[in-house]
């Protein structure tokens, strides 16, 4: 059984931590260690480490290494540029295929949250033997807690039957990120669940659901399959990219797919999507406050608030509903509920090209 | 005609730039000179430096003098405790008398910020010349835009005449900070003014009414009168010092005294007493957004609000009425409005015995 970690993505919804360095999974934003360690400590219980490949591009290669000592260097799949996740499954399917001919492939996000690992584990290992059982094609569904639409959703069909003591439902379909009317009624239904991006299949099932839904992909990894290990690897992978179009597997595949199953991830998941995210997640006092480990603040008259800052004291007075976030060179004082608009904040500085603070 | 800067006070409402080696007359709180530089060019043209006193604490006197290389050292007049400005003009008083015999004696405080400078020193001189022709005790009333109760109330009487051009009223009482509703009365009358804390009389009317409303304070003086200039000048202070009273000037002295004369001061004056009196006084962008020389600062929906931070690159996304105040090692974010609650924080810090921060 071989682990996936996708660990592509930019997190401008991180700045001023995440930084075009120091994407979001690279960075300790819950707890102390980066979201990437969390995620490799995560599945190692489960997954040795020389079977826990990482994908990743080349600006963050050398700093993934460094925080992953027990991964595997020959482990880390770079990718040229980033096209999307069906691509980004499809070349990591092709090395697993590689080493062992056909296997479990448990595609994993690198930057979300478990509150129960365990239980996380558990999960995960039924939807392996799901996968093997029905070569089907299996999700991990998220219990929504409101109408998000940043998140696709996955209707739930009937009940399958139970592998290890977990539910196993098929699926009805998957949809798209929906708009805010669409949610409420998936939301209110109680029928849909949050795709989480966590998927597990046999390595030959999705590279035929990829040929299938997927034809200008398919031709390409056969090209990428052919090169593999031999001396022009590198330029067969960058000449595929070069033209492949950027597609998610979500939109891609598993929206087309038939042979489609979901398991309830029922084990405190986060997609820690922003740093309003990131307060909703984090332990607070009696006033709402919330203050990532090392800094030190002082609160007078103020609720509900999250700070972090390693380096300076921070008082607050009178305020409430404020994200703080220091960093070397920057500070970021915005609204709980606005953090959405920090991407706002990159886009001005990308524009004004202000090299020092992106 | 001599000067008499009180260079005192602790400004600990602005934490965390002023510290206890940096009361708030040593920054550059408005423009880019400190406030009592500003105090020193403002009535430069008017009195020359040699007659330019300056009262001060130990802790403060040598970053005083390096900032004021103008002034000259023997000018420098330290107290060995703060008792509050009755005890400080009083000594203030008796240098200037050892210096010239009798004079007029202008009192300014250290920290104010005044709009209209020319206008100022038009006023200041005609207060002089009252102070002389009536061997009289002045002071200068602002017209009040507030209920305020953090200043003592001067009750203008009648027209007493024009000095070059500036109206002179009798005071009727002189009222120490009232409670709210009586401010509100006050400032409803049209007839109370704010008392600016600037003083102008002559050095033997001064100590003339000392001695009739302060008679301890009085003693003091004469014990310290005849050190003065002598090897015991230091000791006899101290030990005048230990036992005297805080008492201020206003209620000392001006609430009981008669002959009491009063000018407006519609100079632009502002007491900067706090970082919401900054906010008002500061130049704002159409947002309302207050960004101090040699900040950097992005806002994003972000409304008037007042940014100081030479140091880092602050964003602000989606706030409103904030003071953020960046040092090297704390950093100030207060609802505007509460930056009274600023005294607080250093209330905290001094009860935790954190010295850094202080």
């Amino acid at each position: 059984m071989y682990a996936v970690i996708m660990a592509g993505g930019r997190g401008a919804r991180f700045w001023p931590r995440s930084r075009e360095k120091k994407p979001k999974h690279l960075l300790d934003i819950v707890g102390t260690r980066t979201m990437i360690q969390e995620t490799v400590d995560r599945i190692k219980p489960l997954i040795a480490p020389k079977n826990i490949l990482i994908v990743t591009g080349k600006k963050h290669a050398r700093e993934l290494i460094r925080q992953l000592p027990e991964v595997f260097a020959k482990n880390i799949i770079i990718e040229p540029e980033g096209k999307n996740t069906a691509a980004c499954i499809g070349l990591a399917a092709l090395h697993i295929q590689k080493i062992t001919g056909d296997d479990i492939m448990i595609v994993l996000p690198s930057d979300h949250a478990i509150g129960y690992p365990d239980k996380y584990r558990a999960v995960i290992s039924a939807a392996a033997q799901t996968a093997a059982q029905n070569n089907a094609l299996v999700t991990i569904g998220i219990k929504p807690t409101s109408p998000h639409t940043g998140f696709g959703y996955v209707e739930q069909g009937e009940l399958s039957g139970q592998v290890s003591g977990e539910e196993v439902f098929r699926v009805l379909s998957i949809r798209e990120k929906p708009d805010f009317p669409q949610a409420q009624t998936f939301v209110q239904s109680g029928k849909f669940y949050w795709n989480s991006g966590m998927f597990i299949w046999k390595t030959s099932a999705i590279l035929m659901e990829i040929a299938r839904w997927l034809p200008d992909l398919n031709k390409g990894l056969i090209k990428i399959e052919k090169a593999l290990g031999s001396d022009k690897e590198a330029a067969t992978i960058r000449g595929v990219y070069k033209r492949l179009s950027s597609i998610s597997i979500d939109y891609g595949v598993m929206e087309k797919a038939n042979n489609t199953f979901m398991l309830k991830g029922d084990f405190g998941w986060s997609d820690v999507g922003s740093w309003d995210a990131v307060y909703e997640i984090s332990a607070k006092d009696d006033n709402g406050n919330a203050v990532t480990t090392g800094s030190s603040v002082i609160f007078e008259d103020t609720e509900n608030s999250l700070v972090y800052s390693p380096q300076k004291l921070v008082a607050m007075v009178g305020v409430k509903d404020l994200i703080v976030v220091e960093t070397k060179n920057a500070l970021l004082i915005c609204k709980k509920g606005a953090s959405q608009d920090i991407k706002k904040v990159v886009e001005t500085l990308e524009a004004k090209k202000i090299k020092k603070y992106l």
